[in-house]
């Protein structure tokens, strides 16, 4: 082993390969003035380096690469590895790895393990991390395959080298799967603020002149945060809905799912999270709500107004049996939304057997999103008969974002009819409708 | 390596075995079209693929097992794994894997692996994961065990093929850790409600008349949650403090502990995340009080006969420092609850020394008891005496819910007496009061 | 492979030893009686089972080590793992590797394996595990980092036989990264709670006679909580941008920090785990505020007077505008302190890629630190003009407190400019101000 570059990552992972009985080699510049190696590593100048080794890792900047050209002799035949990073997307019109083949084209370029931090091999975070791999020489990368899978890490082929440019963006990407859900929540968010702007604080303006702006703060995001919550949750459980009609019509497991389903089931995880951050939100706005100025000056009023009047409202049970259901369930909800929330942590949700996981995430949500949903329909109990109520002709936003999670749960519901749960039960199990009778033989786990 | 059956299982075993190294061969019923494999694998009938490996994977489903019978002739002398699962406990007379044996008497059958899933092998998730094996031919066990530790699994093994249907109920359990908690939970938390409904509201009714039954949904549930937390914290601290007397009165720590307490001990974690649970629905409960209609109701009902009276009733010290005492060492046990349930996170527990595990858990989770139990005895501390408070000669619930506690903290403190606790630590570094004093050699870590 | 002792720690050593394809013999006292081992381990005498074995592994507590010195002819040669530990601190004069060497001169002695736990070793969680060896003969600690390795364990080398008692000192650290952000809270703590006893309760019964001692139990500590919670969110950012100007008057990254920055930055990370426990504490102690006897009677008070002096102060929108971003800006502040929590779980920082890692801490850490900071500043808008505010000439502790964030905002606005940040980013990327022209050649990743 090779390593051609004496920064921090190249001592980092001579550092690893030593530990992992391999011998390693250090080319550089100055073999005599480059710092602090590991023991038990030798270095030479980098010619004298590359003739003693068959695999070649280059830790060196693109920036540097010419110099490669003038070792073109010592090179021939060997593998180099290129763990090369950009510091944006698209700095150079062709990839690191691509660059480097054109310039030594004698040696076989395997572009990968890019995605590994110094930090990582140094403390030996490394186990079963999934690394990638790409290279035009298949002899090449089964090499440097064998040499990753012993430092305990998971080898994922990409193929040819012209995939050099998507893993030298890897390192690169800001949560690429946290993008869609994000947007549906920004989208979700500005779309009912303004809504509730609207029919609110415009509204109260304009028919009756009052200045209420100062809702905008508190009441108006309490109102935003739980519906959004609740229509993200119902996003999460919709597909699956979705997918499951899919599979009944079509009569099979077997053909792909269309794209935007596809991408929509991959983020359901984050569509959650997200939804649990809104629903935390609500939570503690809620909470806060007493210690607010005008909660404090409502009731003031209300005292000194009962007072004036010198008469008493008197004591409302179903009143006092409706707020405290709707609390309770609200309650209950979010109790059970951290419940999810926690074995989706990589390290919970590792310790459970499928069975277990899918019982939490499928049984345990639907009833989740069953309660949230209920907390809604109780929350407006007496408001969907009473014509204050649809200012402007509009309907309050409560309303509209019940019609997700209804359907949603009407979905579900269907699904699990013991007439269709059998069939689609059957279905992903290998079983398919167009299937010759002849031809059902082994089914395969 | 050979691999029966080319559905989700079998490719990403495939995948996985070719990264570490193997040549891996499928045997299809139809080897030309079975769908996209892992590059690198060869595909054949069922016949050749037996003939050309001596380990054979067999990821079909149960019931299409009758295809190996008219294999017999290739598969004699070759080890089968049988990676089967059940969608349900004793849907057939004999496990899958005796079945197997049965049908294919002259191969080694190793039951094993069946707790892996597809999605963990092609996600690499392996790093550490716990797979179980049994057989009745060692040697094939032996290849088996260091094929997956090849892998990167950590292999158990639990003995002959007889044990293969307790593998097979392996993936269909369902929490099987977490099911005595929950059974002391649901206990505790229906005999305390029904306790506190005769005491609260059926005694309203009954004697004065009151129709109180609004105070079910909040009220009472927030007396119900901090009392069974109560309690099931302190039942994971009693079992360490009983199993210490057990070895004192036993003089030695070699002799199993009776069955109850082991099975006791063993659920502790779980006995303590359900506890947490409790308190955090006690948490939101307590916070939530201001919001509600009845809490509003009382508010403005004292201020409106304070003004009829024309009476002020003087600020009162004693009473202010009772209950923000009693409010602080509530969110000081809750705040201590948290921490001790973060460090039983699974990535968070395994970043702790042994010493600071064992520290956090017995250290401040005895603590915690102690702050936990404090509060329960302020928020009593001027009831003890009232006469009023014993309604029908019963005792209010939260005095119940001290007596647990509190034995459990006696007996923890007697357990730190100097004498007892340097007793204590003899024994368990392997000192045996009944040893002859000649025998006592070499104790072992 | 030999293991002399067969207590749970050799026990459970020898059964991994035995699963990662290692033949074990066990060396005992009465290989007759000395309980279940694993199966496929043989047990013999002491003297028989040195002479099988290249590698002895001693599972023995040191008191009884002086057996060993009978075997001197047999352990001649032979590589010894000392992985014993000790109770306290100090306990004896010479590391038990050290007194072990003078015992045997004629053998190898290796320290190591010691941080690991039977319990561990028998869970099989030892994926990725850091364990350290030192010995003062190469090659005997080269075979032992093998074995290690092949047991999926991260070995590190700590130097020659004299780091013995470093090693053994390990098990027993207590959090040793704690203690300095812990000491600092502490410190902090008692400032700010003196500072505020002296200007809230002394003052106001010095001046005034009031008797407000009630507030130390929850006003007083709601004060001290955020104080400190702020302060050491921003200590955990001040030594990033105090480093960033340090490498730039330097001129290159490549030499190292003063001593006290190295150990500030290390603990940066619990340095922001025990402010947002301050935070927590904060946020539960404000929420509890409107269930407290004295929030209550206050509510009352007002009310009362109010009806007595029969007006009414009208309602007052800025003061709600105020309240409610001082109060939205609290909850946003602790929502972005729990998700910065969250990615700093090693579970979940391991998945984020370095780039993703680097966006939570530092962007989003930052906009947590700066909307803290407008939360405390909106706190004081109208206290900072008004004389009263200065009691007995001091300034109140929240300002105080914005000290440090302003001054650590301040500092990394400086870093953000874009001519500074450029030469920033080019002395990271290994580039030094003071290096003559024609040396600058390849610089390493």
């Amino acid at each position: 082993m090779c390593i051609f570059g004496t920064g921090d990552l190249g001592r980092s992972l001579g550092l690893r390969l030593l530990q992992s009985g391999y011998r390693v080699v250090y080319g550089s510049r100055r073999p005599h003035s480059c710092g602090p190696l590991p023991s038990g590593a030798q270095v030479m100048t980098h010619a004298a380096a590359a003739r003693s080794a068959s695999l070649i890792f280059i830790c060196v900047h693109r920036e540097h690469y010419e110099f490669l050209e003038t070792l073109q002799s010592k090179l021939e035949g060997k593998v180099l590895v290129d763990l090369s990073n950009n510091l944006k997307k698209g700095m150079y019109p062709e990839a690191n790895a691509v660059y480097l083949q054109r310039l030594v084209p004698q040696a076989a370029v395997v572009k990968g393990l890019n995605t590994l931090s110094a930090w990582a091999l140094q403390n030996g975070l490394l186990a079963g991390k999934q690394v990638y791999l790409c290279g035009d020489d298949a002899r090449a990368k089964r090499v440097v395959a064998e040499m990753a899978t012993k430092l305990g890490l998971t080898v994922l082929d990409k193929g040819s080298l012209s995939a050099a440019r998507e893993l030298e963006d890897f390192p690169l990407r800001l949560f690429p799967e946290w993008r869609l859900p994000l947007c549906v929540a920004v989208g979700l968010t500005a779309f009912f603020f303004f809504y509730l702007l609207i029919r609110d604080v415009i509204y109260a303006y304009v028919e009756n002149g009052n200045e209420t702006s100062y809702r905008i703060m508190m009441a108006l995001a309490n109102k935003v945060f739980p519906i959004v919550s609740l229509v993200m949750l119902s996003l999460c459980y919709l597909p699956g809905a979705i997918a499951g009609f899919l599979q009944l019509y079509r009569g099979t497991k077997y053909s792909r799912f269309p794209n935007w389903l596809d991408r929509w089931m991959l983020c359901r995880k984050q569509m959650g999270l997200v939804a649990l951050g809104f629903a935390f939100l609500h939570a503690i706005y809620t909470l806060v709500i007493p210690i607010r100025y005008t909660f404090r000056r409502d009731q003031m009023s209300t005292v000194v107004d009962e007072m004036k009047r010198n008469t008493s409202t008197p004591f409302d049970n179903t009143e006092a049996w409706g707020t405290d259901s709707f609390i309770a369930l609200g309650i209950l909800g979010f109790f059970l939304y951290v419940l999810l929330a926690l074995t989706s942590l990589p390290s919970v949700g590792g310790s459970l057997s499928w069975r277990e996981f899918s019982f939490i995430q499928s049984k345990l949500g639907h009833l989740t999103l069953f309660i949230c949903t209920a907390h809604g329909y109780i929350y407006g109990w007496n408001k969907f008969l009473s014509i204050s109520t649809y200012k402007w002709y509009t309907p309050p936003a409560f309303m509209l974002c019940l019609i997700v999670p209804s359907v949603a749960l009407v979905l579900k519901l269907l699904l699990l009819l013991p007439c269709v749960d059998r069939t689609l039960t059957r279905i992903r199990q290998g079983w398919e409708r167009s299937k010759p009778k002849d031809a059902v033989g082994v089914t395969n786990l």
